[in-house]
């Protein structure tokens, strides 16, 4: 099951909205970009892959809805598409790496005609999709040899399936480890504040038949100072060019304290993760969620923050490359100093 | 308000339920001594120099309802109520630290009856409590001259009033502070599971004036790092000889963090909190809470886990001396090494 798709009728963006889960899985139906750009900015879809993926079939179903009476018309819309679909989420730069690698492929194949550029939409973002999934289990296969029968693991957030259009990045590894019958067993941290650690990784991980714990982010310290855990696994929404990477709250305290005890810690990402352009992760912006997402808990039907409370919710931390052990992609597993073996990996994976 | 205290009316140990807040203030009558330890066991009152006063009035409680005939009859009874009320939470030695206490100043007052030794009992809780708060008003004191104007702090868990008696001890060195018109500005750590930070510090923040915001505690480290947190607070549930600290799950990576960013790291407790029969933090008996504790959220009604999701609940973090910048007790600020100032500190809170 993909978490995001080209349906032909509608035509749509056929997403899981991850919103629903564990309770239940539901398919939406995007049947225009609004709709699309909406989506991702209201995290019925999430993960950085995914984003692009979604954010790719955006620009396709803008395309192919288009009445454009020439080519120069059509890229007018497309650039109006996708100006909507970036703006969206800026921390993960799947989104606009998608957007712009799909617009170039399109432009590269110098389409004859309307009908040929909307066509041609649509089978590229098609492309990069598979592609997503290509580069997911490559990841897995050079992550899993980091990974011993018998490990217990931490996981932050959630970096399956569904937050990598199919089969998971940081969670990919564990999922091929687990296929290659290794035996682990996963600490996942629920990840306040919209919990995809306990809502999305445990559903995923029990699908899968892999063993797994849920403990509050807070905890990891001290599975960690007890010796408890033998590697830490976090994907990556943005990688700048240093190895710095910004990933999902709470995971610079877990890298810091695996730092802290020695633990090895991993982050994994395909290479549509990677932003040269951005030297370093103080670079790369992050996005400030609404405060209903920390605040809107309840205990027993009651609010569990006084009334006229305030919050701050940043979405992401920036974790410095020095406090990680290696990074992994599709490309294989980068070992510091990261800045050559980022740029090696990131000419690979875009050739492969 | 007391967080504890005795009612003659019953007689009975009068608690505010803190389960309530910040919903509501209620307040139970505890008319059993089973009922005072199924109420800390349950978190009705928490904190650990309330768990300490609230056990010592249940032991006051055993006396007063005891029908024992002699004055040896008496210390049996007491004796057994002291070893229910001593099971039901291991980690704050404030629970035992009352108990030995209370027991010793009615031995040592050598009642000549069963009538002069159970109102020597109520006496001498009453007294331990009162002895509670004025070392929190000290904490205060001592700790307010590490806060300067215009400070943002970050605390973890609830320390206020509440979990002390009346005042508190690291948001009593707030209050202080804020009562010397100095203006501070807290991130408050929701603090999972139980949400102590959202619920019961933004509460009484709320009371006091103070500015705030609810942060994650996963986001705490991105406040740090960014820069623009000059201070965290803390209290402690047990401090060892060495200065190792327990404290609630969540604060060694909290204090890792200031560590890693240079920001000082307040531990702040009275002395009923030191327990120099433990010579590091590793021989602090750590307690692990229900799962449900973990599990428990829904979100719109549906539960946030998967169903027959398992989960680990530590209830206390180990903080290592060496993150700590100072200790902060009602006999002044002690700074390293530990050891020394700690057994000092202790002789001189023990006879104030």
């Amino acid at each position: 099951m993909r978490a995001v798709e080209w349906n032909p009728i509608g035509p749509a963006v056929r997403v899981i909205d991850q919103r629903q889960l564990p309770a239940r899985v539901e398919c939406l139906d995007l049947l225009t970009v609004q709709a699309v750009a909406d989506a991702i900015a209201g995290m019925v879809v999430r993960g950085a892959p995914t984003i692009g993926a979604t954010a790719g079939f955006g620009l396709a179903l803008a395309a192919h809805a288009s009445d454009a009476a020439s080519l120069a018309e059509l890229w007018d819309e497309i650039a109006g598409a996708a100006h909507l679909l970036r703006a969206a989420r800026p921390t993960a730069i799947n989104l606009a790496w998608a957007l712009d690698r799909l617009t170039l492929r399109v432009r590269d194949a110098r389409p004859a005609s309307v009908d040929a550029a909307q066509a041609a939409f649509v089978d590229q973002a098609k492309r990069l999709a598979e592609e997503e999934v290509v580069r997911n289990r490559r990841i897995g296969q050079h992550g899993a040899a980091l990974l011993a029968d018998g490990d217990t693991l931490i996981h932050h957030c959630h970096t399956g399936g569904l937050a990598a259009v199919e089969y998971g990045t940081a969670l990919g590894i564990i999922r091929a480890a687990h296929e290659q019958g290794k035996r682990l067993h996963v600490l996942v941290d629920e990840t306040r504040p919209r919990l995809q650690g306990s809502r999305l990784t445990a559903w995923e991980l029990q699908e899968l038949g892999v063993s797994f714990e849920i403990i509050t982010d807070g905890a990891a310290g001290t599975f960690l100072r007890r010796g408890e855990v033998r590697a830490v696994l976090v994907g990556a929404d943005r990688v700048a060019a240093n190895g710095d990477v910004a990933n999902k709250i709470g995971t610079y305290m877990l890298a810091l304290a695996a730092s802290a005890n020695h633990v090895p810690f991993y982050a994994a990402f395909p290479t549509s993760s990677v932003d040269l352009e951005c030297p370093d992760g103080d670079s790369i912006p992050i996005e400030e969620r609404p405060a209903e997402e920390v605040l809107g808990l309840s205990i027993d039907g009651q609010p569990a923050a006084p009334a006229g409370s305030r919050a701050r919710n940043p979405a992401f931390d920036v974790i410095p490359h020095a406090l990680i052990t290696a990074l992994v992609t599709e490309a294989g597993v980068l070992r510091p100093p990261y800045d050559t073996a980022l740029r090696q990996a990131t000419l690979e994976g875009l050739t492969a």
